[in-house]
């Protein structure tokens, strides 16, 4: 399963938010409500284009008429985050497909330890054509520029 | 991937809400946001618990002090799902583990075709010893009873 | 303040919807999160459109390009909800303008016991011109056939 | 009504956060739900309990067992936000009672244009004895320094 990904490439770029884990964030049980994790993961995927790879989340989403839909989903969910906590969400570029984005993603508490992980594959598409189409241009070059600057060969 | 053994089984028990895609439910592309999915899938499990198997979902987790947490989660989005849409969430049993529940979970449109599908597993927890316990006798009762009123063996 | 003219007009046309309160809905003190009051009143006035007044609601915010954004909102709140409870909420027509619709809202406990009220006016736009527009004629009509069905004048 | 009072005591300490409207913020007309805006106020109190006041947000609802209702709620929305917009929030103490406080609060856009504004009364419980209490002596004293430090007699 390629959630075991994230163990290997150590030295591959990596994208990195900070996140305090809200009262709304959380559950009876105090603790986040899993889909909420995917608000966050959403959040990150939004914050990497628009901050490492340059390209406008919104403006793609908005204006340009494309969507992320995400294909396939993976996560293992191994200790819980707590209201007032400040977790990290950490995003890796596993594959790069001509139409689709492999990422894996971990979530660390303040110790470093893992509190879940994901592997998320999202695909490129056109909301107008209700079709996949193949990864802008702009997208490419952003990643292509974002791992050189994360020094990757 | 446990994922395609919703295929197989076609006689094991089957728990199915029919639920309206709201205004709520959906992003500004005008489908279903994922994270919404898992919403509904939460509910699922909670009407399941309630009405299927006979155990009380509020005070499982209220009174009770016992959880329902996600170990693992693997899902496969097929096709998007849009506002005013009717929906039906199908959940079958894969697994019955001693400490855990394996549920294999599909998403129909109204012409019965594929959403998405996801397959997880739950753990049952003490949220006072904040540790897994043995599955509820009356969970396990449940699940009997519900099973051999869907004709299974 | 209009909110009290729920106690009033007891005679007036009134739309009910049952609800139970989910796990998802609840904060980490167990009770309903007050936001998800307000998603909550957005499903009302969608059940509203779509089964009292015979006027699709996904069709009118989705292929016709209509609006119906909150202009104002008023709600006091009584007593918390707690998970696995069954609420009603109420909503009844307080006052028809011509660009604009003013709704009393009331959520009830089992017995009866008043949870939450808002006063809510909302005004009917068209998205595209992103500008408030009359009251479509179908919703007038709509509003008047359920008056009627509802006995009154 | 009192939230007019935000435009008179122009003196009056006040506490702002900006914040990116996202993906998940925004429903199909690509502006936020205003659900979500109330998510946005609680998220406001969070952090100037914790950041001005100084009385840590997570450890008053969770360990200390105290809570934070709304009694009251009036708001005013006067203009969209869209996807992909930083709005402010800020946050003005209207008036301190003896179990309640009361806000102002209002949200601009980068423009300083208004988009909606709200005055909350919130108040100050025991969870376990399910009743209103004094505010804590930390919540007034935290509250009388962040007014000192904001100039205020």
């Amino acid at each position: 399963m390629s959630v075991q990904a994230n163990d290997a490439p150590s030295a591959s770029a990596c994208f990195t938010v900070q996140r305090l884990v809200r009262f709304s964030d959380c559950d009876p049980a105090g603790m986040v409500f899993y889909p909420q994790y995917f608000v966050m993961l959403n959040g990150l995927v939004e914050d990497w284009f628009t901050q490492a790879l340059g390209v406008n989340y919104a403006q793609f989403l908005g204006a340009r008429r494309l969507g992320l839909p995400l294909a396939r989903l993976q996560a293992e969910f191994k200790a819980p985050s707590r209201m007032g906590e400040t977790i990290a969400l950490q995003l890796r570029l596993a594959r790069q497909g001509r139409r689709s984005l492999e990422l894996d993603v971990a979530c660390l508490g303040a110790g470093n330890d893992l509190r879940w992980q994901a592997n998320v594959v999202i695909v490129t598409t056109s909301l107008d054509a209700d079709a996949s189409i193949n990864i802008p241009q702009d997208v490419v070059e952003g990643i292509h520029r974002w791992q050189q600057s994360q020094g990757e060969p």
